[in-house]
């Protein structure tokens, strides 16, 4: 493992984009997305990516120069035509849009359109609640969960992500997939050799397989529930965006490198303020997490915790010792500038 | 099993509600609701409740005088104080005045504190659906699913129900716990002295059990995911709805009878006309339905269904054939009043 220098890491991350003629807004969310991602400890979509967005953005995947308006149909529903931008500056318009209607209305939501992978969920729903706001980020994703009671998979792996502030703390913050585990996790049992779980994945016939080499499909998280939520995130995503649907969706790294892929993103934003004082909420927030913290164990040794919390304690230790990163992804890096040498912590 | 016809049922109900004061609103949206909710086959939610809901209704733990108006804070947001209202009626009000704010501007949200149980969550975002919005209910209830990491429960089962309207049939809909089964489940393994699933609940120190007996809460649905979605529905119908969290909620039938539970909802609707044309929008929906439906089979015999189609399925049997209900049950309906005999199938 290699352990990059997060300040370092973005003025490298800065110039490279430059370099390929990404504009200054999609340079700004993608680099802040993929650097805060990996701060949170969520390595398959923080700065993994940068080497594939790099290629993408080379090829013509990525409109390196859109001109994102959201269009207005109500007071309280915006649209947007992502003109295949990064995912992350997409989103990030997206939210910004949704945050303004929501502190005049009350709630709001901006639909997303043609746009491409937009990193973690968080990021969005994290804009929010920086703004005092419920934030809410939807996105789908190339079919990869199997379908209940079919041999395939026709939904991604389709996040729900929700936020809001906390009294004392860094505001909370779910942000799950809607499959049993990540795919991520299943190639990491692959480089091992290792088996994984029975009831994890599926190979092309709907079997559960313990060979991760085998896997095609990977299991709902609860079932048919996971499969039923993933089905709620399309009807966000692609139903109300009048985008794509997973099932249509190009694989992100199995499809020609240059195919603009047509994510589907949703955001809801809901102002607190509008149901009860704002300081209530985050004092009503802040003893539901606390008084979650300190129930019973189960083991001693394991606190028990909120959704968020692994990550906030992730950001407190990477942001002292650095970003850990494998040295076959930066061997990548290094493949785009020579630069990123720079941001190493010797 | 006695079988009995659903509109025989609804004029007993009527007169038996009547009998004891509950008001005009409370009883027919109690009424619908219950005998929809058995059409669909949700047992555990729909006509066995009813003797459950008498006895409450006397003890006083439900008024049945509600004055239900709800407060409007801003263009997309109300919420209501449900005065311990049947929540099947709290909630119709609710649901009523978020589709009127959804039509004007887009989508909107309501609150509902200080309510009591309400039923089936799909009662509410269907009225959603009659009127071409996308409909989503959220409720909590006591403390029942084990907290991720700790030995007891925290939230309840707290469901998630969403509809849309379709092209060429009634809505979709998606309702489902946060739980990954039901506890009425553990509860008919019970009745039949028979060994639970291992994965499905826990004993009082948090140890998963096969004796259905030891059981004292649920696993949630896709482990810490289901528990992080039970938070969110908390957040919607504890926190915005500034009412009670579920750890703080009384159990619906083991608290003594009289005293009033102060259940919370919250009610979302969207207005998919305000995203693109309505025709657009249920062509693609029914789509999306058409498609998962035809995908290859894991079992040539068992078609593959969106949810919500197992619920169709028993609609159009039990509008027919009747409504089953044990016979332990129906001595209580029995004990209510003798004249529903008369909604028995001879």
């Amino acid at each position: 493992m290699i352990l990059l220098k997060h300040e370092l890491l973005k003025q490298e991350m800065q110039k490279a984009f430059s370099d390929i003629g990404l504009c200054e807004d999609s340079r700004f969310h993608a680099i802040e997305s993929m650097v805060q991602t990996s701060l949170r400890g969520v390595d398959s979509h923080g700065i993994n990516l940068f080497p594939h967005y790099c290629r993408a953005i080379k090829a013509g995947r990525i409109n390196t120069n859109p001109n994102l308006q959201v269009q207005k149909s109500s007071s309280s529903v915006g649209i947007l035509d992502s003109q295949d931008a990064i995912g992350h500056h997409a989103g990030s318009v997206a939210i910004q849009e949704a945050i303004v209607m929501a502190k005049e209305h009350g709630l709001a939501a901006v639909s997303a359109r043609n746009s491409s992978h937009f990193g973690a969920a968080a990021y969005f729903a994290l804009q929010a609640a920086d703004e005092g706001m419920i934030g809410m980020s939807f996105t789908n994703a190339d079919a990869l969960v199997k379908a209940t009671g079919s041999k395939k998979s026709f939904f991604g792996t389709n996040p729900i992500c929700i936020t809001t502030p906390l009294l004392n703390e860094s505001a909370f913050c779910l942000d799950m997939a809607t499959s049993l585990v990540s795919w991520n996790k299943v190639k990491n049992y692959r480089r091992e050799d290792e088996a994984i779980p029975e009831h994890w994945a599926f190979d092309g016939e709907g079997k559960a397989v313990t060979n991760p080499h085998d896997a095609r499909s990977l299991a709902p998280a609860g079932d048919y529930k996971g499969f039923g939520l993933g089905m709620m995130v399309d009807i966000f995503c692609a139903v109300l965006a009048d985008g794509l649907i997973s099932k249509d969706i190009l694989p992100m790294f199995t499809s020609p490198i240059e195919a603009q892929r047509k994510v589907g993103h949703f955001f809801m934003v809901i102002d607190p303020e509008k149901f009860l004082p704002i300081s209530n909420f985050k004092e009503k927030m802040q003893d539901m997490v606390d008084r979650i913290r300190e129930m019973p164990r189960t083991d001693e040794n394991i606190p028990v915790m909120v959704p968020g919390d692994p990550e906030k304690k992730s950001m407190e230790h990477r942001l002292v010792d650095g970003i850990p990163i494998l040295e076959q992804v930066f061997v990548e890096y290094l493949e785009v500038s020579a630069s990123f040498k720079n941001a190493v912590i010797s």
